[in-house]
């Protein structure tokens, strides 16, 4: 949010709504808030009376910004500075979630390659059904993180500005140079128009996070259940401090699987109260809006550390194709003879193709 | 489903691997099943034993197609007929939706223009807060369901084939040959993979579905809240049947209003069903993938109503220019002077605009 | 809705607010529109203007109680017969779904007793931990349907009259009267308020229903992962049209575990929409009221449903001790000596206990 | 989860597991860990290797615990230090949400009696119906904070103890005197059976937070719309801080409203994600038990601060029974005569009644 008021305060110097100087005080001042100047949990606190955490952090950063307090927030309504931080903190979020995504994927497409062609049962309801081979298993993990990723990188994330009407009422005539300036200030996209209650930008991130966590959570499961002592066809990387329970040394738990399938089943949860949020009253809401608040953070951080999280198991995953092929002959045995594996070389290609094309 | 089977066959003589009189038979039969011919309720009831409703409507067309029984559901599994056939269900709701959707956008737009510089109080926390324009709350409203409608229309509708262990194992050297095939008969896209549970489709749809509820369950707030007694800014059209009350005659009830709300309340509950269950085992899950059903069919009737009723409720606004008037009068008298309505005219135009081109 | 129209009337002719004559045409006219006098999908159909199916169904009941008509729905309005009539479907439920759970009861209690010692592998995380008894699991499976029996059995499902205004204003002093003669002609319980939007008995109900879903669903994911191929501990009853696959004629699917657990993860997400409608504006909302009949029907219908399925599961539940020996002889072999199983039979004496001090 | 370890070496102290000075050095070191001798943020990275804090916490405070550490967690696992954990903090946080409810209900209570007989406008999907009093609003407000009250304070919150198997293995013969010491060193519930993957104490303990958020929330939006600028009839306290915008001095938010419903809308949807969590594989599930932790922390956050939050809004809240008799005026000239309050005043002397049965 500090961010978002010093961007605005430069904004609005480029179109000189307001001193240079007084611009770059105020970035100053924001950083220097942001750098420990400002206490945070005090905020908070004083958060209360207004309901959001802006009408007190207006009033810190101007004890700042010193006679260039004046200048800050101008024209502004609260919702503009907090939207547009929330947009702010999403955009680097999704640097990272986008990162360790990539990371991913590159592991995945090495696991469909290197396991192309190997065989092992494919399993419906639990029951061993009929051959596949691990990399058409690897190659629909590999295509569903891709998709997530387009999903999520093309989400757009932009700055809000509207003044307390959303009107944008304080800036006159180039109400909508001051907006691609403020967007381009922070790195942001432009609006359309502002967006205090028209949530698009919101509920489209929230879904693409949604979707995210849901393709990790795909791969988090099928690892714990080839994982199970009985199946034993792959194995979450060991290492000190990895797996380990606090009663049974003999044990190696699939954590990293536990973390990312813990992501994936609550995520959904949280963008469906962003979801539900868009039937927002009028100009501003009493609740709706407030309600967004938390459960998109835990989106961004769900999503990020399962992300994080999937990225290290994909990485390490420690692949037995010896035990695929044991399991996978008791099933021939009931079968009879052999059908095959079918397409499933090609599906490995086919995703591969897609992989390689995403990153040319 | 019987239409996927029926596809599935023409696609599959087209690539002669079954007799084309066979696929015309089989297409005949599911018409003739379709049209009374196989007992919906008795296939329901007949579906639990196998977990689906697939096993007994392929030995019921099989049933209705004689010597060409034999070649219904050739290498297809449960899971391919029942996938695709819920993708002919969304393509087909989603084309009334889009309908709907227009109807409203038309009316939107429309709205847009004739209010453009209709000026009211804008409310936060339900307390009027400064002066906007009519124009400028439609032209949100507007571009909150262009939005909407750009996504959903977007939504991939791909057919799913991938036999019992999605590696299209039944069809040989010309599997992707037959899904291209099978996209075509049925008018749905062709997937790059099978996406058993590789859920992307559905999750998008979902998420898509999600939205566009949420973007007319703003207009339904509104629309209540402006209507209240108190406030009397619009109303929703009068005439017989309309609004009325069980109990209260002199009451003109938001009914349609209350519907759309309805919906905008639900639809992100059971699209965050449908997104949960992307973390789904293996080849096939054990739930995961029946507990998206019955969600994503509420998800379409659900949107696909509002979408309807939010057509008749914009189409038949009633809009009190006197009554705004009135009200933002009492505002501007605290006020002491009148703020203006900053860029809200411009607002209405660049949301116009985007109407426009879309047109194009 | 005809039902609690009738009640209603019989009430009110016990307090001589009309005449006696007149409840019982009335209700004779109400049995004859429940069988087929009221055509329901036009009644949905004209539901539409009001927002509520209440106002066409009074008049095609007014219509078929001839003179008597003038008497229907007397003081009432729309929600008082929509609440009651959704409180006497819960109720008819209610009794469907104890029954089901008392016949699952008695078979797990069966279950407990007959496995009290026979030793098994405790899995967490999937990874064989340590020996247990297929008794202690049995136990939980016990304990947690006979915790989710008593808590729906306690909720209390009240008739819903108020008036419009939620005053009881057209029933003079004998008010609090009526209301106990109305829930007395129901079979409900009598509120001490109206509860036109405080939402406990609703919220409660959906509650419950999740809980037991919820305690249905462990049981059917412990079936389905100790019915996997390389488990193989335990298997669904098999029969003809039982875990049928339309692909693969060697598998049996745990398709009522599927089932089951499709419920589970269902039903939440409808509790959750009508605990989310507790926040419902005023005297009646518009959105929030609507919001819950589908989802609390679907809650019941969801549970319902797991209920009946998993008597079905668990009467019919195939055990193999021998397979349950085997997996455990390799997790001793690691451990390298038997650690016991503890306090496991205690754990299922602990459980029948309190399953026989029910029956009571 | 240092109580829990503190309290369970006390426990096994009293039946002479373990030494008792090895107890107290134990429960000296658990409280200097928690007053800063571990390092949290440390534990929370360290726990991602086993997926769960208690590993690196039980190796911290062995270190803490010297030669008294090899009986730190003594026959325990994880879940049992972390699920007891997680109900002492619920245990500790109930006890502040119940002072606040109560502090509530006084409040309500006293709003209930004084408001009696002051009539005001019913207001049905937003229009004005019929006259009620705002006694019986507040009757309505009352009942609903004191069945969430009841049915919070009935939630059993038991330990945890049954080892890596569920099966107490590790306890001998007095196992279950052991779990009784533990409750009682804990001050929590006995249960029956270990619950470790049977979840109705966390499902229940959601359930009753998300009936409390909303009971609180109906408040909260009966107040954000009454206190409306065209509506006027309550408003939240004055005073500095309180309900300010950073916009436009002239304005009054009701900011504690806002910040209640915002908890409202919330709070169900993590409580779906634990009531979805029930169906839990096996002795401990691979990422639903992990999928508890986050909502169920914010279901007590959100409730706490909503009650406390809500309990400032009722103790403060302005009534004017002028504009209450203003608006309805409008009312009564539309109905032509003036229906009356029927059994308002009723209404609140029953909830006033339930209110002072419950305080005796």
């Amino acid at each position: 949010m500090l961010d978002a008021e010093a961007a605005l305060a430069r904004a609005q110097a480029r179109l000189e709504i307001i001193p240079a100087a007084a611009a770059e005080t105020i970035t100053a001042a924001a950083a220097s808030g942001a750098s420990g100047g400002i206490d945070a949990a005090d905020v908070a606190r004083r958060a209360r009376g207004s309901g959001n955490p802006v009408v007190p952090l207006v009033a810190d950063l101007r004890g700042l910004a010193g006679a260039a307090g004046e200048h800050v927030h101008r024209g502004a309504t609260s919702q503009d500075i907090a939207d547009t931080g929330a947009m702010l903190v999403a955009a680097r979020a999704r640097r990272v979630v986008l990162a360790h995504l990539d990371r991913a994927l590159d592991a995945l497409a090495g696991t469909a390659a290197r396991y192309r062609d190997t065989p092992m049962a494919a399993r419906t309801l639990g029951r061993q059904a009929l051959p596949t081979t691990f990399g058409a298993k690897a190659a629909n993990w590999l295509l569903g993180c891709l998709e997530a990723r387009e999903r999520l990188a093309a989400v757009a994330l932009p700055v809000q500005l509207g003044g307390a009407a959303g009107t944008l009422d304080a800036y006159g005539g180039r109400a909508f140079d001051l907006v691609a300036a403020f967007a381009e200030e922070t790195g942001l996209d432009a609006p359309l128009l502002p967006w205090h209650t028209r949530r698009t930008p919101v509920a489209d991130l929230a879904s693409a996070l949604a979707a995210t966590a849901g393709a990790l959570g795909k791969i988090a499961t099928d690892v714990w259940l080839l994982a199970q002592s009985e199946v034993g066809e792959v194995a979450e990387a060991a290492g000190p401090g990895r797996g380990g329970s606090s009663s049974m040394p003999h044990k190696r738990n699939p954590a990293l699987s536990a973390l990312v399938r813990s992501a994936a089943l609550q995520v959904p949860a949280y963008a469906q109260v962003v979801l539900a949020a868009q039937a927002a009253p009028l100009e501003r809401p009493a609740g709706e809006w407030h309600a967004e608040w938390q459960p998109l953070r835990e989106c961004l951080r769900l999503t990020g550390g399962a992300a994080e999280t999937a990225a290290e198991l994909v990485c390490g995953l420690e692949v037995s194709a010896d035990r695929m092929r044991a399991n996978l002959g008791g099933l021939l045995d009931v079968l009879g003879d052999d059908p095959g594996t079918g397409a499933a070389a090609a599906l490995a290609d086919r995703a591969l193709d897609a992989y390689r094309r995403s990153r040319a």
